[in-house]
């Protein structure tokens, strides 16, 4: 039996568009890892009447409510009153809560202004779901037909509630309602190919009946997410031959799974190797270092970066020849070549990446319009050029240059270049 | 009187949690610049009943309803069908909208497969909002007592279409529904002071009574949003006069309005003065020279950076005695010093920035835990530093560090250090 699920998020920042609301994709993604489907969220602002009617309307409908914010100090944090209200029961000042807002400010070590008190007033009967990170704590109660939960609107404080407190006992609830399966999710990660390009490679493969797949496009990767239900002993295996069928479609572009990413990957292949790497930045301004450098513990594999966005620090940093500058111009292969030469020869790292091309919107010319990008990589082997012509605009043609080195290097570190 | 506004999203890529809605926040946004409030936002997947149900809704609660996505040409884009079942008119080929598709598959370069006709297929009496950035058409009709405004999901097409077609329509009805007032909107932006802060700081100001104020956080920059309504000759004082007194309360920590960014301000500064920049980064790892390269036209002012993440690279790049880093650490305030006065001479730039800190996750001691950076600016005056003491993650550490360097190189320029 599929237990379907409704997302009611609060909040007049959500309204004026002050927000972009990430809670919903990041509930609906994991509730589907849970088995249950999103059917439908709304999203209203602070009135206690917009509150009260989308979540009497969810909760006549779905099994599961997931309501987000409304629940932090001020006047203008109404759910559990709104709450309260719509189940016929007082509100009450939880003891549990109270502890738990007090312990908070003392942790943070601040005083508790009085108001803050009212967080630990929740529904009647509510279950508490413990916030670990916030003052804010949330509750569960049955509404209507409906097994609702209430958590803050703040991310970080949602997505660790959601995954503590609320996927357990909608596991519980889909076990009561009589589901015998079990569930598992992998995600196996692209990149080289287009979203449609990947559908196509992987055509006519015969998945395990287990599996159901969906595509999320995270530019520039490509991710299949893989939803496996059935009998748990079935479910390891069936992933493990949907992910070995993937790979072998998509070969070298599959370049990692679950948690890994493109930087990650790079750093990991050079800590296998003993390896540092040396960037060589033009058009991209550091943003290559900054990828490689977002990777905790990439001190131990990142030596040093270039970034010679002037013709003369080309020059004084990497020793690129200013004849070739002059002659072929600063976005050229020969510039690339001997800009990755350099860097590996300055640094000593025994691999180096380098980059440099016209990100736009100006500096374009017939012969090399925006979009084109050289990028290299020098090891003891030798340098590897390849050339771009990138579509977009100056930040997606940025992000698709520093991507494309990345997995340059990465396809030089498995000898699949 | 209040025209109000609703928003349906449709599409399967909603429910899964594939992708994050972004539209919604945008449309908010800008229908509030044009004095409409958003008061209900309904996201549904691709089934014929669940989009049925929230047009329905919404078109029964709201005088504009935008809907966005299901108007491609897969079998699972029904938004048309069902808008034209609920108004009870067939849909019909529309020679406009089936020249346009073809049109811009020609532009493309690419042969239009047959399903592509599907999309000029749009209920019948329905106005054609034109797409000049994609295939997918979108229109305006009557639905129960709402004007409904149908556009793609894609976002730069949404946004293009919601400007160009959609606003203009919505400015007339709001004329038509006896709104005598014209509307204007300017956004000041901030940084060095939190939200809660920055309102502590702004409290008591008399604010122009044809003016409300909204606050939006993206980190690190607080925004506020004055919006102005009332005769047109005041507003354009009114709003002068509002940036005038947040500018009075916050000082220089007002570092640009509407459009302007900070990596922008800085250049913007630098080419005033005839400057170039360099930059020198330890923990950061090419985030500061790369946000400041997103500007377009930055290599007029950025010259070069040094991302000298080895110790060994602080000193053959910029310099860095090893007896410096040996006796203080990588991260302390001679290293810093070292740092930025390297970068400058290196350059030969009048001004330079350095960072070096601990970004964490590991890394950190009871005497520099992580978060700790310095960070100091480098200019003929001399080099000026700071110590800075960071809460959150690695990525928040890094890109507040960024920041706070490009802040402290607008103080230098602006005399205001």
């Amino acid at each position: 039996m599929q237990v379907e699920a409704e997302i009611v998020a609060t909040g007049d920042e959500l309204m004026s568009g002050a927000v972009v609301d990430s809670n919903s994709a990041t509930i609906c993604r994991r509730l589907r890892d849970h088995g249950i489907r999103v059917r439908r969220k709304t999203m209203v602002g602070d009135g206690v009447g917009d509150i009260e009617t989308a979540l009497k309307e969810a909760s006549a409908r779905a099994r599961v409510v997931i309501v987000t914010g409304g629940l932090g100090p001020t006047e203008d944090d109404r759910t559990a009153a709104v709450a309260a209200a719509l189940a016929g029961v007082p509100l009450e000042r939880n003891a549990e809560a109270l502890a738990h807002v007090k312990e908070m400010f003392r942790r943070f070590g601040r005083e508790m202004p009085p108001n803050n008190e009212k967080q630990a007033d929740v529904p009647k009967g509510a279950e508490i779901l413990p916030n670990p990170v916030g003052t804010a704590v949330g509750f569960a109660m049955d509404l209507q037909g409906a097994r609702a939960f209430f958590t803050p609107g703040v991310p970080r404080e949602m997505e660790k509630m959601l995954e503590e407190q609320i996927l357990p006992r909608v596991d519980a609830m889909r076990v009561s309602a009589g589901a015998t399966t079990s569930l598992a999710t992998r995600v196996v990660k692209s990149y080289g190919f287009g979203e449609s390009k990947v559908e196509m490679e992987l055509s006519g493969i015969a998945w395990p009946e287990e599996l159901t797949i969906g595509y999320r496009a995270k530019f520039p990767e490509i991710h299949l997410r893989l939803y496996a239900e059935g009998e748990p002993a079935k479910l390891t295996p069936a992933l493990a031959r949907a992910e070995a069928a993937i790979r072998e479609r998509l070969g070298v572009r599959v370049f990692g799974v679950d948690d890994e990413t493109m930087a990650g990957v790079v750093g990991k292949l050079l800590t296998a190797k003993g390896w540092t790497i040396a960037v060589a930045e033009s058009c991209t301004g550091g943003l290559l270092g900054s990828l490689l450098t977002e990777v905790a513990g990439s001190s131990a594999w990142f030596d040093r970066g270039f970034i010679t966005y002037s013709n003369a620090s080309k020059t004084a940093q990497l020793g690129v020849k200013a004849a070739t500058i002059a002659g072929e111009g600063a976005v050229s292969e020969a510039v690339v070549r001997e800009m990755a030469a350099g860097a590996r020869e300055k640094s000593g790292c025994p691999i180096a990446l380098a980059i440099t091309g016209i990100a736009g919107p100006g500096g374009g010319t017939p012969e090399k319009p925006v979009g084109t990008v050289w990028i290299a990589c020098a090891t003891a082997a030798g340098v590897d050029s390849r050339k771009l012509s990138l579509p977009g605009d100056r930040e997606r043609i940025r992000l698709a240059s520093a991507y494309a080195a990345m997995d340059l290097a990465r396809r030089h570190l498995l000898g699949a270049a």
